[in-house]
């Protein structure tokens, strides 16, 4: 089971182009496509004919057209033609789910009543519309489920030893270095500071530092996204916690959005700044994170086979797990307001 | 379950080479061969020995040699040599089947009684041994159940949608053609015609049309096979209804056999007439085929993948259904027939 | 369920490098590695804090550490270190397995009971320390049951059969072979003799026999392993029950490990001795037995997958089989032994 009064990420504006997108989003096979008016459909990816995908057909008029009899669907789920057929049948439609693009970002909601609608707008990423950021991401596909990713995201101790060539750095530093870990309502923040250390070698390369970094990661978790931003100054040069200090930032999105119980999609995109001398670091920056990510998925895929091999072994936990068990918590508190308690004298 | 009264296709005449032939049909895994007389053997795929295949094994002396220890089998699927011992036990045999071959296809007899004989010789494919017809034919493996092949053959308003490139045309013009749909028995006959219409790409590559064309469709529907005679004359040059017509024959014969109650064979042969000036269209029209053929896989196999996903999603019936249902009507009566009813005040 | 209270074999010293070894066996995911006093170390394959494959991670001062968060453990399971964490919690341990390297041959114990001790040393292979021999060895990956391998390896009467271009020669010869089959307590002992018979290819190709040779097979089942000495002798050169006969002798080691209820590890080493004028048949020998016993995986996983397409058909015995059978008597007492008989009045 999985939160449903929640937007989640389903993939990206660019991947809205003259063919149907086809997802699996919380187990329902989804189908997006781009309307007349230049926002987002989603329907289920189903013709209520012969059951055929709809992303098996085509764009046509702003809707989409079955490939199989040619039904015609418009953005709303409703059947507005059968060729060769007068009448259509009332019950000759697909379910709709509402669904936004914005900040480039594709988002739907499901909620946990049919047909209830969304509590505000889609959650908003500022950096890819902020002109001193450039930006670019990509889809993992991930067997493995959700929580395994939260809790990779909301624990950077494992960089030092996972992303060592990369964003990593001296593994020691990480497990050592000073944490906070607080949040409020749905939230989880991890804020964790590296003083004179030495960059990893993604910063190095993508920015000339003297030499020894004051370095921060601050991790933002919501029940479907994590922002996390990272960065340093060189050390002393600037306070931590000034929101106006300088230096490299990377200002990462990560859209955890399950795909069934047991994998999961990661919608992501790194943004970052570029120094007068390094006006091209973006595209470093990005294959760099890219890079890392794919580590992660490695190591968490081998993870969860694991955890299938050994059943409910048990785990222990660790300093560094306080901010993936309070995420972990806030989630079985919404899963479990929407589970009816067993009657009394149940099981 | 499926019919079992039926002679279902289990290959061509030209597959029995000097190695086994090994294929799955109905939930039988079976072994064939060709026998010393030039028949047909069909058995039960598995040495009572140690049950390796037998189709592991090699031909020898007119039977079937295990390619474990060597034991021999007739084709009427007794052991008649256990080598390095003399005494050959009464439980030494394995299940035989009735096969035989008819214009070039295996056909095999299963029943619904142990033992039960063929009601009559193997359906006749007449176009293959027709002079003015030359054919060629293939296996398609199908991740699907038969049923949804029935339904796409016996409606061919498809092919507009799905094969454009090749034997569709317009397909607004399929879907509004007038369709008769007859029948009686065990069959279904569903005939369509599309008058003074553009012929579709293969029919003018494989015949020198004037222009418009007068078109036919006719399928036959028989339990465990169909045989479609489609066609086009220039238009207004022939009666559609008249057995002389000329013109351009595409005379197909489809043998749709299960392999498990999940995935099927598919057995075709598509024979055609020539043209005076096109002596060698044959193999074009073959080709063409074999690809329109492929379109239908890839398009059936993600609907059955769908359906899956989607459980008992409600489906709505529109009016190119009525051959498609009226089959699925008979074989279901057929299954009915064998399924004892349950005792009163049993669920 | 598997015999328990058995050395099996689990990899060969070779496999002991830079990295940890991963394997599943007997349904344990185990990691094995080097000590630092050269010993081997099986553990869990699983890292107590949140199961990441210990296999994942490197090897560090004679422990291994986890390739997620740094967790380190000694050889004991126990872990010694958690970076950035000053207290160990009591539970942050692995299991570890009994495990020694013998002739090159790394050996693991399970043991039928928690902590329970290994009854005695690792088996011997003596070919592999024997000066007049040369070996080598591999790993097969069976997707088959352990004991389909043994019932193949307890009956050559096979190879003429499956092994014709190698080991085999002429297949009615072998199944007409003398044969005596003996043991006692956990021990099976199969000898063959084929006097005056036609040298396979690989025997002339590695030896130069001068014509018809006489030839022997003795196999030496034991519950985990067996040992396979084959050769022959010029015709009426030597006697074959003579230990100190000459000729051409081959010392196959087969472990045959259960990965899990279903699939199976075959570590084997084929020995050879070298006659003066081709010292270097080793090779030769050892590449042709690779060979062969690729055929015999390809027909046994065969084997399995018809077995389970045809459930339980009956399988009868033929002359060949009193060896094997004899194997799994002993297999099924041992299995007994630790399984509680019901009690009376339950199914």
């Amino acid at each position: 089971m999985f939160p449903l009064n929640q937007w989640y990420a389903a993939g990206f504006a660019w991947e809205l182009q003259d063919k149907p997108l086809a997802r699996t989003l919380l187990n329902h096979p989804i189908v997006m496509f781009r309307t007349d008016s230049g926002e987002v459909a989603a329907l289920e990816d189903r013709c209520c004919h012969r059951s055929v995908p709809l992303s098996c057909g085509s764009l046509d008029g702003g809707g989409i057209r079955c490939g199989y009899h040619g039904l015609l669907y418009a953005p709303s789920g409703l059947c507005i033609e059968i060729p060769g057929q007068l009448k259509i049948p009332g019950k000759a439609r697909v379910g709709a789910y509402p669904a936004m693009l914005r900040n480039e970002v594709i988002w739907i909601w499901f909620g946990d009543q049919p047909g209830s609608e969304p509590s505000g707008p889609p959650p908003e990423v500022a950096a890819h519309d902020n002109p001193r950021y450039r930006y670019k991401g990509g889809a993992f596909h991930y067997k493995a489920p959700y929580q395994l990713i939260h809790d990779n995201l909301l624990d950077l101790s494992h960089v030092g030893y996972v992303h060592g060539k990369t964003i990593g750095g001296n593994p020691k530093v990480h497990m050592a270095a000073p944490t906070t870990v607080s949040g409020e309502g749905e939230q989880v923040r991890v804020v964790r500071w590296m003083k004179a250390s030495q960059p990893p070698a993604t910063y190095t390369a993508a920015w000339p530092f003297k030499g020894l970094v004051d370095r921060w990661q601050e991790i933002d978790f919501h029940v479907s996204h994590l922002n996390i931003f990272t960065g340093a100054v060189d050390a002393g040069s600037d306070a931590l916690d000034d929101p106006q200090r300088g230096g490299f930032h990377m200002r990462g999105f990560h859209g955890i959005t399950p795909e069934t119980d047991t994998s999961s999609h990661y919608f992501w995109t790194m943004a970052s700044c570029a120094h007068p001398d390094q006006p091209d670091n973006a595209e470093l920056v990005y294959r760099q994170t890219e890079l890392t990510f794919e580590e992660d998925r490695v190591l968490i895929e081998a993870q969860y086979r694991n955890m299938l091999q050994f059943g409910d072994a048990t785990m222990i936990d660790i300093h560094v797990d306080a901010g993936a068990n309070r995420a972990r918590r806030i989630i079985a508190a919404q899963i479990a307001l929407r589970t009816p308690a067993a009657a009394p004298g149940m099981e």
